[in-house]
Order: C-alpha cells, then sequence, then structure tokens
C-alpha cells in the first residue's frame, strides 16, 4: 500500500491510472488506498463542466486544456458518461476531439461509464479527482453530461461549476428544471452566433436577476462563446480565475469543500450500508414476496417492515 | 383508521384529499393507511405522461381525460412538478388549463410539487396513485417533467408510459442520455407540424431500430400529434389500448407490477433506515468533523466507517 501512495504522490502515471481502475472496480482495497491519499489531497483547483450533450464541453475542455498547461500547469481531466453501451461510443464524436489534449505533456485524461449504477458512476469520478489530486495535477475539469443527478452529484464537488448552454430555446427554462441554476457559478453561452443568441442571453439574464436578489450573493454571469473558433475561451478562463478569488475570500472555499465532502461522505456511509442491506437473503425474500404484493395479500409497507426488521437483527450480535 | 379507510374506498372526494395530504406530510400514519389501503389497490389502470417542459404533456393529459371520461372512466390525475419555488407557478402556465378537465364529473387531479427531496416526491407520487386505485379511479394518470431521476421512478411505476418529444433538433438523443428510451412504452412525436418533424421522426424511428432488435420485444411506437389542436389524441388512446393488450397477454402485467413493487419497496426500506441513520447525533459528528477532512486529517473513508459503526451498535441492545 505504501508503495502505490508513494507512487501516485510521485506523479507515477501508470500508479494513477492502476489507482483509478481499483476505484471503478470497486476494489474493498480502493477505500484504505483513498484513506492513505487523503492528505495528499485537497490541492488540486477543481472545475465543473457540464451542460445538455452537443452543447460543447469537450471543445471547452479542450481550449482550457490548453490554456492551463501553456502556464505549466498539469491538467488531469474526467469525462463522465453516463450512457448505456449502447449510445455510448455512436454518440460522443467528441470524445475523440480530446486527444489532441491528451498527448500535451501534463495532461491526464480519464473517461468514466457508467458500469452499474448511476450514483456509483459520481462517486467513482470523485474518487478518481482525489487520486489525481494527491498525483499533484494542479487543475482537475469534470467534464459531465449535466442531465441527470449523478453529474450534478459530480459538479457539487467541483470548486467552480460553469454551465455550457445553447442559444436555442427553452435551454434556460431547461437548465433550471434540471437543477442547474443551482449548482452554476457561471454559464456559458456557446454557439453564440447562432440566430436567437441574443433573446437566449437576455432569457438568462433576466432568470438569474430573479433568482439571485441578495447582493452579497455571487450572481453567475453570462459569458458568450463560440468554442469551435476558439472565441471566447479567454472570457471564460478569466471567469474561473474571478470566481477562485471570491472563493479565496474569507471562509468561502472551506465552507465549500465542507459541504462537499458532508454530501460525499453520506453518500459512501450509504452506499456501503446498502450493499449490507441488500444481501443475498434480504433480496430473495423480497422477490418471493412480489406476488403476494401484486395479489394484495401483503402491502408494501407490511413487507418493508418485515426487511428492516431482518436487518436490524443481523447487527444484534 | 377503519373509517377513513371505508370512506375512501367508497370513492369520497374529502377523504381522498385528505389522506394524499397525509402522505404528503409524511405523517407516520400514512404508512398504516397505506398498508390498510392495500388490498383494495390494484385495479387501476396506470399511465405515465413524461417528457421535456413545454412538450405538450398537459395539453395531452386534458385531452385524453376527456376521452376517457365520455367512456364513464373515473379518472385521477397526479401532476409531478419537482421545481423550485422560485420557478414553479410563473413556467408552468400550463397547469392553468387542467382545470378544464377538472370540472368534469369523476376527474381527480392533484398537483404535488418538491417539499423536500425528489427522492420523496416521487415516493408521494406512488402513494397518492395507491390511494386514486383503493377509491375506485378506473385510470390513474402521472404527468411528469422528466428531467430527472425522480419522474423516471415515478414513470417506472406505471402500466404505460408514453415520452412526449417535440420535433427540435436533439430531442431524441436528449431523451435517450436522459434514460427516457428505457422507459417509453410510445412516443409521442406532438406539435409534429411544426418544420423538421419528419426528420426528427426519422431520426428517432432509426435509434429505435438500432435499440430493440429482439422481434419477441415490444417495439416502441411513435405516435404524431397536434395536441393543441386535437390532431392524434385518438392515435395516442389506441397506443395506449394496444400497449394495454400487449401487457395483458401471458404474464408480463403481473411481471411488470412485481418489477414496480420491487423498486418501490426497496425505497421505502431505504428512506426508513435513512432517517434513522442520519439522526441528530450523528449529523452532528459529521457537521464537527468536516473541518478536519477538509485540512487532511481525517480522511472521508474513515469518518465514514467510524459513522457506520456507531449506527450499527444502536441496535446492538
Amino acid at each position: 500500500m505504501n508503495e502505490i501512495i508513494e507512487k501516485i504522490t510521485s506523479g507515477n502515471r501508470r500508479a494513477v491510472s492502476r489507482a483509478i481502475s481499483l476505484v471503478e472496480d470497486e476494489l474493498p482495497v480502493a477505500s484504505e488506498l483513498l484513506s492513505g491519499l487523503h492528505q495528499h489531497a485537497g490541492k488540486a483547483y477543481r472545475i465543473g463542466i457540464t451542460g445538455p450533450p452537443g452543447a460543447g464541453k469537450s471543445t471547452i475542455t479542450n481550449q482550457l486544456t490548453k490554456i492551463f498547461v501553456s502556464q505549466n500547469k498539469k491538467v488531469g481531466i474526467i469525462a463522465v458518461d453516463p450512457t448505456s453501451p449502447f449510445s455510448g461510443g455512436a454518440l460522443l464524436g467528441d470524445r475523440v476531439r480530446m486527444t489532441d489534449v491528451g498527448i500535451l505533456p501534463g495532461v491526464f485524461i480519464r473517461s468514466m461509464a457508467t458500469r452499474g449504477s448511476l450514483g456509483g458512476l459520481s462517486k467513482k469520478a470523485i474518487d478518481a479527482a482525489d487520486i489525481l489530486d494527491a498525483a499533484g495535477f494542479d487543475i482537475i475539469i469534470f467534464e459531465t453530461v449535466g442531465v441527470g443527478q449523478s453529474e450534478l452529484d459530480v459538479a457539487k464537488t467541483a470548486d467552480t461549476t460553469m454551465v455550457v448552454l445553447v442559444p436555442e430555446s427553452g435551454d434556460a427554462v431547461q437548465a433550471m428544471k434540471a437543477g442547474l441554476m443551482e449548482i452554476a457559478d457561471f454559464f456559458v453561452l456557446n454557439k453564440s452566433d447562432r440566430p436567437g443568441s441574443e433573446s437566449a442571453y437576455m432569457s438568462l439574464k433576466t432568470i438569474l436577476s430573479i433568482k439571485f436578489r441578495n447582493p452579497e450573493d455571487w450572481v453567475p454571469p453570462i459569458v458568450k462563446s463560440v468554442a469551435q473558433e476558439n472565441k471566447g475561451i479567454d472570457d471564460i478562463y478569466k471567469e474561473i480565475l474571478s470566481h477562485r478569488e471570491f472563493l479565496f475570500t474569507g471562509d468561502r472555499l472551506r465552507l465549500k469543500r465542507e459541504d462537499n465532502f458532508r454530501t460525499r461522505i453520506k453518500v459512501i456511509v450509504e452506499d456501503s450500508l446498502r450493499r449490507e442491506l441488500w444481501n443475498h437473503q434480504r433480496e430473495e425474500k423480497l422477490n418471493n414476496s412480489l406476488n403476494s404484493v401484486v395479489l394484495g395479500d401483503i402491502s408494501p409497507y407490511t413487507l418493508s417492515a418485515e426487511i428492516i426488521n431482518s436487518y436490524k437483527k443481523s447487527f444484534n450480535l
């Protein structure tokens, strides 16, 4: 264990890769490893990039990475892709473009896809970020698709989160519905050379001005870009710095990170207990009783109470 | 308890309303009530209508309800609205239109909004459906916004679920990303008089033909409609009947309902245990340790293990 921790903290890429694989495979040794790495983590700045498919997140990730690299920063990119195996490769031609920055020195890219529960995916992505953090990466970028709870969870653990939208009507409303308003530190209105861009900008601005009335709050700014043509990337970069400065004022960063750890520890605790709860015996009891529930002989609440009792008794040694 | 059960099962609307409020307020008596009602439920046919905001779900719900009422069916509508109080009323002018069917005889409408966790909302909506079911409603319609896990959960407990899309480009891909492909028994391409409708239809058709290759599977059909002009509503209605016929062949309905109860019982069990897990004492321990976690003195995994131990010990009487 000490050997792999030493390799990771000295920035050995192979060790980093292997450690992330341990996390992905949910091996018990992974939590021991993460515990050992924890004291070495906490120095990286974590950036979340989220938004609907096709908004241009990969292109922005790509361009931002080039800026960071030009300043001798080491950048770790975690691309979270909660798609089914069916849709995976075919739709995401974007991923291909990333290889372009993947060969730059000091850049590490890892794409993590769903192999099980979605909840599990966000947990794994955050664990992977800790590994990169301990390995000395200065910047960690989470790129997520942003349609489900899982991506929101990942975005919540970033220090600065940008939500990338496109001018198509309804996007602002969609973003609000999907909970993106709550997690955005700023918005990027990408493909802003398209028709309807100005009215999309205005409607987003209006919604934000209603939502954020408190003058002491951080009001998420809106940055326009055409990432494909490398337009507006500098503005995005400046916005990251300016939000970072805001966080470094007073206690804000510490409070934000405490909040992130609170969510994360709850997930770790609940996942672990859930695995013990739904052991073979209780899964079987549930499955064997479902027909009686459908027939009306036993209610879901009565069956639930029986399962809860059996679980609690298992700790009564 | 017996008195309110009797009132509900005899179709007393005030008793139904009050029972749903008990569920919404998470009163302990609610699970006892639901247990008592369970043997009276299971006869209603449950229809889920989901899709992105603005797709026309309320209009379709409205028109379908009129058809059911014209056949002397009693219809219960549960509109699930997982929006923040901020966005709630302002954006959903749709809801207003629903009052139009709300005054028809035998129609009961209940709008349920988030007051707490999203997960809690889907559980409450499903409990409300059981109450309507026990009260003798023939048809229960869940209308959900369909951007998060919560709405997917509700849709999963329906017997027939339709996903309403509009021709705007990207919707089919969005639907796939958001997991709507997995829950759709059929698709409604609403506003199909808009430009781009034919190509949206074709791209959805292509995606479905790749996804559903097994000839024994139900391949979700696509119905075109212009709900505002009452066009295509009969086709939607026929599609519901045809999927219902499919479910009534062999064991399919029973298996689907068993599956729904499996998910639901897991939610009931986990919610109940989670409430005990995060009691005041353990919440406080977590909050008081967060600073040490941020400083690197204790790892999230070590702290999680301590909390898990304290929880397990609490059952060791």
